[in-house]
Protein backbone atom coordinates (compact mmCIF):
# COMPACT_ATOMS: atom_id res chain seq x y z
CA UNK A 1 0.00 0.00 0.00
CA UNK A 2 2.76 2.57 0.97
CA UNK A 3 4.42 1.31 -1.77
CA UNK A 4 1.85 2.34 -4.22
CA UNK A 5 1.00 5.51 -2.97
CA UNK A 6 4.61 6.33 -3.67
CA UNK A 7 4.47 5.12 -6.64
CA UNK A 8 1.64 7.17 -7.87
CA UNK A 9 3.19 10.60 -6.38
CA UNK A 10 6.20 9.62 -8.09
CA UNK A 11 4.62 9.33 -12.06
CA UNK A 12 2.37 12.39 -11.45
CA UNK A 13 5.87 14.06 -10.61
CA UNK A 14 7.07 12.85 -14.16
CA UNK A 15 3.98 13.86 -15.60
CA UNK A 16 3.99 17.74 -14.88
CA UNK A 17 7.80 17.65 -15.45
CA UNK A 18 7.21 16.60 -19.00
CA UNK A 19 3.85 18.65 -19.38
CA UNK A 20 6.54 21.59 -18.66
CA UNK A 21 9.02 20.52 -20.81
CA UNK A 22 6.14 21.07 -23.71
CA UNK A 23 5.22 23.56 -22.68
CA UNK A 24 8.25 25.70 -22.79
CA UNK A 25 9.40 23.78 -25.76
CA UNK A 26 5.99 25.61 -27.55
CA UNK A 27 7.46 28.89 -26.23
CA UNK A 28 11.16 28.40 -26.85
CA UNK A 29 12.05 29.29 -23.56
CA UNK A 30 15.35 27.54 -21.92
CA UNK A 31 14.71 26.40 -18.19
CA UNK A 32 17.88 25.22 -16.20
CA UNK A 33 18.35 23.74 -13.03
CA UNK A 34 21.07 24.68 -10.11
CA UNK A 35 21.78 22.13 -7.94
CA UNK A 36 24.56 22.45 -5.66
CA UNK A 37 25.48 22.42 -1.22
CA UNK A 38 24.28 25.27 0.82
CA UNK A 39 26.98 27.94 0.08
CA UNK A 40 28.35 26.42 -2.97
CA UNK A 41 27.94 29.32 -4.48
CA UNK A 42 24.58 29.23 -7.14
CA UNK A 43 22.52 32.62 -6.08
CA UNK A 44 26.09 34.21 -6.56
CA UNK A 45 26.70 32.67 -9.92
CA UNK A 46 22.84 33.68 -10.90
CA UNK A 47 23.76 37.23 -10.09
CA UNK A 48 26.39 36.95 -12.78
CA UNK A 49 24.86 35.35 -15.24
CA UNK A 50 21.85 37.87 -15.36
CA UNK A 51 24.15 40.00 -15.44
CA UNK A 52 26.48 38.59 -18.33
CA UNK A 53 23.12 37.30 -20.43
CA UNK A 54 21.35 40.71 -19.63
CA UNK A 55 24.32 42.34 -21.58
CA UNK A 56 24.28 40.04 -24.95
CA UNK A 57 20.45 40.63 -24.66
CA UNK A 58 18.83 37.65 -23.32
CA UNK A 59 15.74 37.92 -21.03
CA UNK A 60 15.51 35.81 -17.72
CA UNK A 61 13.32 35.17 -14.50
CA UNK A 62 14.24 33.28 -11.58
CA UNK A 63 12.37 30.52 -9.45
CA UNK A 64 14.07 30.61 -6.00
CA UNK A 65 13.48 27.41 -3.59
CA UNK A 66 14.55 27.73 -0.62
CA UNK A 67 13.66 25.90 3.14
CA UNK A 68 12.51 28.99 4.99
CA UNK A 69 14.15 32.09 3.86
CA UNK A 70 13.11 34.99 1.38
CA UNK A 71 16.87 36.14 1.62
CA UNK A 72 18.08 34.89 -2.16
CA UNK A 73 15.25 36.31 -3.98
CA UNK A 74 15.75 39.75 -2.06
CA UNK A 75 19.48 39.56 -3.51
CA UNK A 76 18.29 39.01 -7.14
CA UNK A 77 15.76 41.76 -7.08
CA UNK A 78 17.78 44.65 -7.78
CA UNK A 79 17.96 42.76 -11.57
CA UNK A 80 14.50 43.90 -12.04
CA UNK A 81 13.40 40.56 -13.62
CA UNK A 82 10.40 38.12 -12.74
CA UNK A 83 11.61 35.92 -9.76
CA UNK A 84 9.15 33.46 -7.82
CA UNK A 85 10.14 32.55 -4.59
CA UNK A 86 8.99 28.90 -3.75
CA UNK A 87 9.13 28.37 0.29
CA UNK A 88 9.12 24.71 0.33
CA UNK A 89 8.65 24.59 4.01
CA UNK A 90 11.34 21.98 5.31
CA UNK A 91 11.21 20.03 2.35
CA UNK A 92 15.03 19.41 1.10
CA UNK A 93 14.25 19.84 -2.90
CA UNK A 94 11.69 21.13 -5.12
CA UNK A 95 9.24 19.56 -7.08
CA UNK A 96 7.01 19.57 -10.34
CA UNK A 97 4.07 20.59 -8.88
CA UNK A 98 5.50 23.84 -7.47
CA UNK A 99 7.60 24.86 -10.18
CA UNK A 100 4.30 23.95 -13.02
CA UNK A 101 2.38 26.36 -10.43
CA UNK A 102 5.43 28.93 -10.26
CA UNK A 103 5.76 29.22 -14.35
CA UNK A 104 2.24 30.42 -13.70
CA UNK A 105 2.68 33.96 -11.84
CA UNK A 106 5.44 34.55 -15.17
CA UNK A 107 4.37 36.31 -18.45
CA UNK A 108 6.66 34.12 -20.36
CA UNK A 109 6.19 36.65 -23.41
CA UNK A 110 10.08 37.39 -24.50
CA UNK A 111 11.58 35.32 -22.20
CA UNK A 112 14.53 33.50 -23.31
CA UNK A 113 15.76 31.29 -20.50
CA UNK A 114 14.17 30.18 -16.61
CA UNK A 115 17.18 29.35 -14.12
CA UNK A 116 15.98 27.39 -11.33
CA UNK A 117 17.81 27.81 -8.00
CA UNK A 118 17.18 24.49 -5.97
CA UNK A 119 17.39 24.37 -2.40
CA UNK A 120 20.64 24.03 -1.30
CA UNK A 121 21.48 20.38 -1.06
CA UNK A 122 24.00 17.86 -2.85
CA UNK A 123 21.46 15.50 -2.25
CA UNK A 124 17.33 15.74 -2.49
CA UNK A 125 17.37 17.78 -5.56
CA UNK A 126 19.31 15.43 -7.92
CA UNK A 127 16.82 12.51 -7.96
CA UNK A 128 13.67 14.80 -8.92
CA UNK A 129 12.88 16.50 -12.65
CA UNK A 130 11.32 19.62 -12.44
CA UNK A 131 10.66 19.81 -16.79
CA UNK A 132 14.29 21.56 -17.07
CA UNK A 133 16.04 20.98 -20.27
CA UNK A 134 19.43 20.47 -17.96
CA UNK A 135 20.86 20.21 -14.46
CA UNK A 136 23.80 21.97 -13.68
CA UNK A 137 25.98 21.37 -10.65
CA UNK A 138 27.64 23.77 -8.85
CA UNK A 139 30.31 22.18 -6.18
CA UNK A 140 33.09 24.41 -4.75
CA UNK A 141 36.50 23.59 -3.66
CA UNK A 142 35.71 24.49 -0.35
CA UNK A 143 33.60 20.96 -0.17
CA UNK A 144 36.73 18.78 -1.16
CA UNK A 145 37.39 16.34 -3.37
CA UNK A 146 36.12 13.56 -2.69
CA UNK A 147 32.05 15.10 -3.48
CA UNK A 148 31.70 13.49 -6.42
CA UNK A 149 32.26 10.12 -5.08
CA UNK A 150 30.32 10.61 -1.84
CA UNK A 151 27.13 12.04 -3.62
CA UNK A 152 27.29 10.62 -7.39
CA UNK A 153 23.40 11.35 -7.98
CA UNK A 154 24.10 14.93 -8.82
CA UNK A 155 27.28 13.96 -10.79
CA UNK A 156 25.21 11.58 -12.95
CA UNK A 157 22.36 13.84 -13.52
CA UNK A 158 24.02 16.59 -14.31
CA UNK A 159 24.58 17.63 -18.11
CA UNK A 160 26.91 20.35 -16.49
CA UNK A 161 29.47 21.16 -14.01
CA UNK A 162 30.78 24.61 -12.39
CA UNK A 163 33.48 23.87 -10.33
CA UNK A 164 33.44 27.53 -7.77
CA UNK A 165 35.89 28.82 -5.91
CA UNK A 166 39.07 27.98 -7.85
CA UNK A 167 40.93 31.03 -6.28
CA UNK A 168 40.69 29.23 -3.19
CA UNK A 169 42.32 25.32 -4.62
CA UNK A 170 45.73 25.88 -3.07
CA UNK A 171 43.83 27.29 0.48
CA UNK A 172 42.15 24.29 0.70
CA UNK A 173 44.38 21.26 -0.85
CA UNK A 174 41.74 20.73 -3.47
CA UNK A 175 43.07 18.10 -5.73
CA UNK A 176 41.33 18.17 -8.99
CA UNK A 177 43.26 14.99 -10.40
CA UNK A 178 41.33 13.14 -7.62
CA UNK A 179 38.35 15.31 -8.05
CA UNK A 180 37.80 15.16 -11.64
CA UNK A 181 38.42 11.20 -11.66
CA UNK A 182 35.15 11.14 -9.35
CA UNK A 183 33.54 13.08 -11.82
CA UNK A 184 34.61 11.00 -15.08
CA UNK A 185 33.59 7.46 -13.53
CA UNK A 186 29.96 8.69 -12.67
CA UNK A 187 29.80 10.85 -16.21
CA UNK A 188 32.00 10.91 -19.47
CA UNK A 189 29.87 13.14 -21.05
CA UNK A 190 29.36 16.03 -18.67
CA UNK A 191 31.21 19.55 -19.58
CA UNK A 192 33.18 20.81 -17.18
CA UNK A 193 33.97 24.26 -16.69
CA UNK A 194 35.87 26.24 -13.57
CA UNK A 195 35.04 29.16 -12.44
CA UNK A 196 34.62 31.57 -9.65
CA UNK A 197 31.80 33.90 -9.24
CA UNK A 198 32.99 36.22 -6.53
CA UNK A 199 36.64 36.54 -8.56
CA UNK A 200 34.69 36.89 -12.23
CA UNK A 201 37.08 33.78 -13.04
CA UNK A 202 36.18 31.83 -16.03
CA UNK A 203 32.18 32.99 -16.40
CA UNK A 204 32.75 33.92 -20.37
CA UNK A 205 32.71 30.80 -20.90
CA UNK A 206 29.88 29.45 -18.50
CA UNK A 207 28.02 32.46 -20.21
CA UNK A 208 28.79 31.67 -23.83
CA UNK A 209 27.88 27.75 -23.46
CA UNK A 210 24.59 28.94 -22.16
CA UNK A 211 23.90 31.55 -24.73
CA UNK A 212 24.49 28.76 -27.43
CA UNK A 213 21.76 26.70 -25.72
CA UNK A 214 19.18 29.24 -25.45
CA UNK A 215 19.98 30.28 -29.20
CA UNK A 216 19.48 26.36 -29.63
CA UNK A 217 16.47 26.09 -28.05
CA UNK A 218 15.00 29.23 -30.49
CA UNK A 219 15.68 26.85 -33.46
CA UNK A 220 14.29 23.75 -32.36
CA UNK A 221 10.93 23.11 -34.04
CA UNK A 222 8.19 22.87 -31.60
CA UNK B 1 -4.65 6.83 5.05
CA UNK B 2 -0.86 8.57 3.51
CA UNK B 3 -0.50 10.63 6.76
CA UNK B 4 -1.53 8.25 9.02
CA UNK B 5 1.18 5.69 7.09
CA UNK B 6 3.62 8.94 7.92
CA UNK B 7 2.64 9.53 11.27
CA UNK B 8 3.23 5.68 12.40
CA UNK B 9 6.30 5.53 10.34
CA UNK B 10 7.47 8.93 12.45
CA UNK B 11 5.91 7.53 15.82
CA UNK B 12 8.58 4.45 15.51
CA UNK B 13 11.35 6.26 14.97
CA UNK B 14 10.58 8.43 18.32
CA UNK B 15 10.00 5.10 20.01
CA UNK B 16 13.39 3.05 18.72
CA UNK B 17 15.33 6.70 19.44
CA UNK B 18 13.87 6.57 22.94
CA UNK B 19 14.87 2.99 23.24
CA UNK B 20 18.37 3.68 22.40
CA UNK B 21 18.49 6.57 24.70
CA UNK B 22 17.77 4.36 27.81
CA UNK B 23 19.99 1.49 26.50
CA UNK B 24 23.18 4.25 26.49
CA UNK B 25 22.15 6.09 30.10
CA UNK B 26 22.22 2.04 31.31
CA UNK B 27 25.88 1.82 30.04
CA UNK B 28 27.22 5.32 30.41
CA UNK B 29 27.63 6.03 27.49
CA UNK B 30 27.76 9.35 25.36
CA UNK B 31 26.73 9.67 21.34
CA UNK B 32 26.40 12.79 19.33
CA UNK B 33 25.32 13.53 16.54
CA UNK B 34 27.15 15.47 13.90
CA UNK B 35 25.54 17.07 11.36
CA UNK B 36 26.60 19.56 8.34
CA UNK B 37 26.75 20.38 4.57
CA UNK B 38 29.15 18.02 2.45
CA UNK B 39 32.39 19.26 3.32
CA UNK B 40 31.42 21.31 6.57
CA UNK B 41 34.57 19.34 7.61
CA UNK B 42 32.72 16.58 9.52
CA UNK B 43 35.19 14.03 9.37
CA UNK B 44 38.45 15.73 9.78
CA UNK B 45 36.88 17.01 13.41
CA UNK B 46 35.90 13.01 13.75
CA UNK B 47 39.93 12.54 13.30
CA UNK B 48 40.92 14.91 15.47
CA UNK B 49 38.27 14.22 18.01
CA UNK B 50 39.66 10.87 17.92
CA UNK B 51 42.82 11.38 18.48
CA UNK B 52 42.69 14.20 21.42
CA UNK B 53 39.96 12.37 23.29
CA UNK B 54 42.32 8.76 22.71
CA UNK B 55 44.70 10.80 24.60
CA UNK B 56 42.80 11.51 27.39
CA UNK B 57 41.86 7.74 27.68
CA UNK B 58 38.20 8.49 26.51
CA UNK B 59 37.18 4.99 24.41
CA UNK B 60 35.15 5.39 21.11
CA UNK B 61 33.07 4.23 18.55
CA UNK B 62 31.75 5.59 14.86
CA UNK B 63 28.88 5.48 13.34
CA UNK B 64 29.01 6.66 9.59
CA UNK B 65 26.45 7.60 7.52
CA UNK B 66 27.08 7.92 3.71
CA UNK B 67 24.97 7.86 0.47
CA UNK B 68 27.36 5.62 -1.50
CA UNK B 69 30.84 4.99 -0.64
CA UNK B 70 32.67 4.44 2.55
CA UNK B 71 35.14 7.01 1.96
CA UNK B 72 35.09 8.31 5.06
CA UNK B 73 35.07 5.10 7.02
CA UNK B 74 38.21 3.75 5.41
CA UNK B 75 39.24 7.25 6.52
CA UNK B 76 38.52 6.66 10.13
CA UNK B 77 40.12 2.76 9.95
CA UNK B 78 43.71 3.99 10.98
CA UNK B 79 42.30 4.39 14.57
CA UNK B 80 41.53 1.17 15.48
CA UNK B 81 38.34 1.53 16.93
CA UNK B 82 34.90 -0.24 16.18
CA UNK B 83 33.42 1.61 12.99
CA UNK B 84 30.00 0.77 11.54
CA UNK B 85 29.34 2.07 8.41
CA UNK B 86 25.64 2.58 7.43
CA UNK B 87 25.05 2.94 3.49
CA UNK B 88 21.67 4.63 3.45
CA UNK B 89 21.02 4.13 -0.27
CA UNK B 90 20.23 7.09 -1.54
CA UNK B 91 18.36 8.50 1.55
CA UNK B 92 19.44 11.75 2.76
CA UNK B 93 19.82 11.33 6.32
CA UNK B 94 20.25 8.18 8.97
CA UNK B 95 17.29 7.19 10.92
CA UNK B 96 16.75 5.62 14.16
CA UNK B 97 16.23 2.16 13.37
CA UNK B 98 19.32 2.06 11.13
CA UNK B 99 21.53 3.33 14.25
CA UNK B 100 19.79 0.77 16.62
CA UNK B 101 21.25 -1.64 13.91
CA UNK B 102 24.50 -0.47 14.15
CA UNK B 103 24.81 -0.42 17.55
CA UNK B 104 24.36 -4.14 17.96
CA UNK B 105 27.27 -4.66 15.93
CA UNK B 106 29.53 -2.70 18.97
CA UNK B 107 30.64 -4.14 22.09
CA UNK B 108 29.64 -1.97 24.19
CA UNK B 109 31.80 -2.91 26.80
CA UNK B 110 34.32 -0.09 28.15
CA UNK B 111 32.66 2.70 25.60
CA UNK B 112 32.91 6.63 26.52
CA UNK B 113 31.04 8.05 23.54
CA UNK B 114 29.75 7.06 20.33
CA UNK B 115 30.14 9.45 17.39
CA UNK B 116 27.58 9.52 14.49
CA UNK B 117 28.56 11.77 11.18
CA UNK B 118 25.13 11.60 9.54
CA UNK B 119 24.52 11.96 5.56
CA UNK B 120 26.21 15.61 4.25
CA UNK B 121 23.55 17.60 4.46
CA UNK B 122 22.08 21.01 6.21
CA UNK B 123 18.65 20.22 5.69
CA UNK B 124 16.95 16.66 6.16
CA UNK B 125 19.32 15.00 8.72
CA UNK B 126 18.13 17.78 11.78
CA UNK B 127 14.65 16.69 11.73
CA UNK B 128 15.86 12.76 13.09
CA UNK B 129 16.45 11.98 16.64
CA UNK B 130 18.50 8.97 16.59
CA UNK B 131 18.51 8.84 20.00
CA UNK B 132 21.84 10.85 20.75
CA UNK B 133 22.55 12.93 23.50
CA UNK B 134 22.73 16.33 21.62
CA UNK B 135 23.00 17.52 18.08
CA UNK B 136 26.24 19.08 16.87
CA UNK B 137 26.39 21.09 14.05
CA UNK B 138 29.28 21.57 11.53
CA UNK B 139 28.91 24.88 9.84
CA UNK B 140 31.98 26.25 8.12
CA UNK B 141 32.85 30.02 7.21
CA UNK B 142 33.12 29.06 3.29
CA UNK B 143 29.42 28.02 3.06
CA UNK B 144 28.66 31.64 3.81
CA UNK B 145 27.41 33.81 7.06
CA UNK B 146 23.63 33.58 5.56
CA UNK B 147 23.09 29.52 6.96
CA UNK B 148 21.69 29.98 9.78
CA UNK B 149 18.55 31.94 8.43
CA UNK B 150 18.48 30.02 5.21
CA UNK B 151 18.65 26.52 7.20
CA UNK B 152 17.14 27.34 10.67
CA UNK B 153 16.06 23.76 11.68
CA UNK B 154 19.92 22.65 12.41
CA UNK B 155 20.50 26.02 14.40
CA UNK B 156 17.54 25.31 16.14
CA UNK B 157 18.22 21.80 17.26
CA UNK B 158 21.79 21.46 18.10
CA UNK B 159 23.21 21.65 21.53
CA UNK B 160 26.68 23.17 20.18
CA UNK B 161 27.60 24.79 16.90
CA UNK B 162 31.25 24.38 15.54
CA UNK B 163 32.33 26.79 13.33
CA UNK B 164 35.10 25.56 10.97
CA UNK B 165 37.78 26.15 8.72
CA UNK B 166 38.27 29.81 10.38
CA UNK B 167 41.50 30.58 8.90
CA UNK B 168 39.26 30.86 5.32
CA UNK B 169 37.27 34.24 7.13
CA UNK B 170 38.80 37.07 5.49
CA UNK B 171 39.93 34.61 1.97
CA UNK B 172 35.76 34.11 1.88
CA UNK B 173 34.57 37.50 3.19
CA UNK B 174 32.40 36.07 5.64
CA UNK B 175 31.07 38.50 8.35
CA UNK B 176 31.01 37.25 11.54
CA UNK B 177 28.78 39.26 13.19
CA UNK B 178 25.81 38.46 10.61
CA UNK B 179 26.04 35.14 11.03
CA UNK B 180 26.28 34.90 15.01
CA UNK B 181 23.08 37.61 14.81
CA UNK B 182 21.14 34.45 12.56
CA UNK B 183 22.54 32.23 14.57
CA UNK B 184 21.31 34.27 17.88
CA UNK B 185 17.67 34.98 16.65
CA UNK B 186 17.21 30.82 16.36
CA UNK B 187 19.01 29.67 19.43
CA UNK B 188 19.92 31.48 22.13
CA UNK B 189 21.12 28.39 24.25
CA UNK B 190 23.74 27.33 22.22
CA UNK B 191 27.22 26.37 22.92
CA UNK B 192 29.52 28.63 20.02
CA UNK B 193 32.95 27.60 19.31
CA UNK B 194 35.65 28.57 16.33
CA UNK B 195 37.52 26.05 15.20
CA UNK B 196 39.85 24.72 11.98
CA UNK B 197 40.05 20.50 12.29
CA UNK B 198 42.51 21.38 9.18
CA UNK B 199 44.98 24.20 11.32
CA UNK B 200 44.05 22.61 14.47
CA UNK B 201 43.06 25.89 15.74
CA UNK B 202 40.38 26.13 18.80
CA UNK B 203 40.22 22.09 18.60
CA UNK B 204 41.08 22.07 22.66
CA UNK B 205 38.32 24.34 23.69
CA UNK B 206 35.77 21.55 21.98
CA UNK B 207 37.80 18.43 23.44
CA UNK B 208 37.48 19.94 26.47
CA UNK B 209 33.68 20.52 26.58
CA UNK B 210 33.05 16.70 25.47
CA UNK B 211 35.09 15.41 27.72
CA UNK B 212 33.33 17.23 30.47
CA UNK B 213 29.96 15.80 28.45
CA UNK B 214 31.63 12.44 28.80
CA UNK B 215 32.28 13.14 32.53
CA UNK B 216 28.36 14.26 32.96
CA UNK B 217 26.83 10.94 31.62
CA UNK B 218 29.51 8.68 34.04
CA UNK B 219 28.09 9.89 37.03
CA UNK B 220 24.53 10.62 35.92
CA UNK B 221 21.94 8.17 37.44
CA UNK B 222 21.10 4.61 35.58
Amino acid sequence: MEIKVMKRAMQAGIDTANDTRKLLKNKKILMINLIGSPGAGKTLIIENTLEMLGAKGRKAAVIEGDIASSKDALRLQKYGIPIVMINTGGNCHLDAASVAKALKEFDPEGLDIIIIENVGNLVCPAGFDLGEDFKVAVSSVTEGDDKPEKYPLLFREATLLLLNKVELISAVNFDKKEYYNGVNKLNGAITKLEVSAAKKIGMDKWINWLDAQIEDKIKLEG
